[in-house]
């Protein structure tokens, strides 16, 4: 656990504590492994439950352990790293996509997605809901808000199948000028909580992405990651591929 | 609030209670005014403590509280976006840099980052330790690691206070030929905690950097942002900027 030095802070008790089991689970337990219950844990390591729980909690936090009701607490694998920044300019959807389409209304977006697409309060927007699956598992849910006017062309009588696909061929008519993202911790929505198989307000990374075209913002994206099992990638175009370790985990041979 | 159809999920109480608080947060108070305590909350919206609690943590994960000790819990201001990505490259120290040098060790890297450099595990690489200050609030605080094989012509013999000058010299000596990020959910660390002004533990933002030169990663920084004041920001060169508005305030009128 590296040799910066460390100045006199005042720690809390659960904090020496995770640190303590940070290293037990390095040598006694493998990924996947179930942790003894927590009165036999906070018995091994002489301290209260509510102590116990909040190291558990950090460790949870820090991706280590993972709680899951009917099952109890796991060592977790290796965080997933989960590219978010393409290399090149694409809109959602177009080229080799991670998403997966499940559905699209037309829906007021919310206070903060309207004022991205300056769109008046009771303005309705194509909202299409993707997801996204790696290793089988579902890592993001994502709702994406393109307004009537970045898809002009849009015929007006579509079955709930074709709604979707329509809008997404639309938006790829558009040339895409640019976009950018925010990354911020938020808490999981209970429809996202339930895609990602967390309870609600379990913690999450939620990126917004803008999508430039014809001088504004033609369509905007609201992807909510689970914080427990991935790391969200940024990759420069050029940066030459290297394998990310886990933090603390096999430290390499020189 | 959004209008997308909700399907039936079962929504803890606390959950409700959440939506409830956070629009009377929009209605009945400013931003950095004081909470009423927890007993008379509690009273007002008919909960028991401990469910208060809950609704509180979850409105404090996504940045609409702040819960300080000593002085309450307070609505907290819109979060700062903070620029992560460049938009060229650029190493750190060089050019127009929101980081401030605090100081420079020789150390051992931690397991992962050794893994990141190749660095063997009994191999000390130079370590800056820098933050970074945004509208008089610290907002993050990073280690940035270079092995020795990055700057070579380091002198051997060097002060306290020249040291990470020294260090950032050399390495921009070096043709940076790309960097890639990685951002997840940590738990702040002690001293880093310190310096934020937050408690060990509370959720931070860790992003990782590689810098590549010289066909290897010739220098990585790992640096903890405060996740409840921050919103971090990756633009696209080419983007047209837009003021990114604080999730479901000010709605913008038509």
């Amino acid at each position: 656990m590296g040799t910066t030095q460390l100045e006199a802070v005042q720690e809390p008790k659960y904090w020496h504590l995770k640190t303590v089991l940070n290293d037990a689970l390095d040598s006694e337990f493998e990924v996947g492994e179930i942790l003894p219950n927590e009165r036999d844990l906070a018995a091994r390591f002489g301290v209260a439950r509510a102590t116990l729980r909040q190291a558990l909690e950090q460790l949870e936090l820090e991706g280590r352990l993972q709680r899951r009701r009917g099952v109890g607490t796991t060592v977790a694998p290796p965080r997933m790293g989960v590219a978010v920044g393409p290399s090149s300019d694409v809109w959602p959807g177009a080229g080799r996509d991670a998403w997966r389409t499940i559905g699209c209304v037309e829906a007021v977006a919310p206070g903060s997605v309207a004022a991205l697409l300056g769109t008046g309060p009771d303005e309705t927007v194509h909202t299409i809901r993707r997801e996204r699956v790696m290793q089988g598992q579902p890592v993001a849910t994502e709702l994406l808000y393109v307004p009537p006017v970045s898809v002009p062309g849009l015929s007006a009588m579509l079955s709930p199948a074709a709604h979707a696909p329509a809008v997404l061929r639309e938006l790829h008519l558009l040339e895409l000028e640019g976009e950018d993202r925010a990354v911020e911790l938020g808490s999981a929505r209970a429809e996202d909580a339930k895609q990602l198989d967390r309870l609600p307000g379990a913690p999450v990374l939620v990126v917004t992405t803008r999508y430039f075209a014809q001088g504004r913002v033609a369509a905007a994206a609201v992807a909510t990651y689970r914080a427990d099992t991935c790391r969200l990638t940024f990759g420069h175009s050029g940066a030459i591929e290297v394998t990310h370790h886990q933090p603390d985990s096999d430290r390499q041979a020189s």
